[in-house]
């Protein structure tokens, strides 16, 4: 979850929802929407966005990844939001300006453009804020290419 | 929806829930989401089956596929209905007998076990009914291997 207010970016969550991996799939599927729409109702965004889905070699996790996927387009539909989506390299051009940018280059500017003390974590949750900020900046036309001034020297 | 009662099998009802291709896809998964939801009420079923799914080919239409699958499980899941998950070939042999029978003997023996009149329209409907016997009989123990009797001569 992340802001964009004055033309300034602010953190405001960032997690993973993890399913028993022991659950029946129904089951997991239906504990991710449940999660998901309660974060819609506590946060009221204002729109929602994914990663866009590439399947290359692990097909059968593709299958998973895709059903778990059009829960979350569902829970966002309900609710009218506007979708983005966006793939993982218009996610690091945003936030780095170079789509081909290392993992740990993208976590760093992503913590320096939101202003956070430690790379945010996990992995997946670091991925998802780019692609936040991936968004606002499609849906802005600003682009943040540089740190915002004064967020540098934030502990 | 196929019912089973007595060792015996009646068709309930078939159909298709056809989405608008001009919609964003969020919006047409909401839509099979409303229209799953609310055939669950009006039917109550024990149980729900679903085809498995196999990317072969076209893998673009695959991430579609699973993402209205999730859907429909998801519905499913929310009122804690058993469900199944079966291969065409499973729904082929429970049918006739045999995995790699064509498709037209397939729904000549769907339109046997299930007396009805024509063969279901259209195939999606058709396939759908074969899978459900699939499900009733891999429930009961109950195989369908031959035309119930009295079944032969119904108009």
């Amino acid at each position: 979850m992340v802001e964009l207010s004055g033309g300034r970016l602010r953190h405001v969550a960032h997690g993973v929802i993890a399913t028993g991996p022991e659950d029946a799939m129904p089951v997991r599927l239906a504990y991710l929407y449940k999660c998901v729409d309660e974060l819609l109702t506590d946060y009221h965004p204002d729109c929602v966005c994914v990663e866009r889905l590439f399947f290359k070699q692990n097909v059968t996790n593709g299958i998973t990844v895709a059903q778990a996927r059009g829960v979350i387009l569902l829970a966002a539909a309900q609710r009218d939001l506007p979708i983005g989506e966006f793939s993982p390299t218009e996610a690091k051009t945003a936030v780095t300006g170079y789509g081909r940018a290392e993992k740990r280059q993208v976590q760093e500017m992503t913590r320096l453009l939101l202003g956070l003390e430690e790379r945010p974590r996990p992995d997946d949750a670091a991925d998802a804020l780019a692609l936040a900020i991936c968004m606002l900046q499609n849906r802005s036309g600003l682009p943040f290419p540089s740190i915002p001034p004064g967020r540098k020297d934030r502990p």
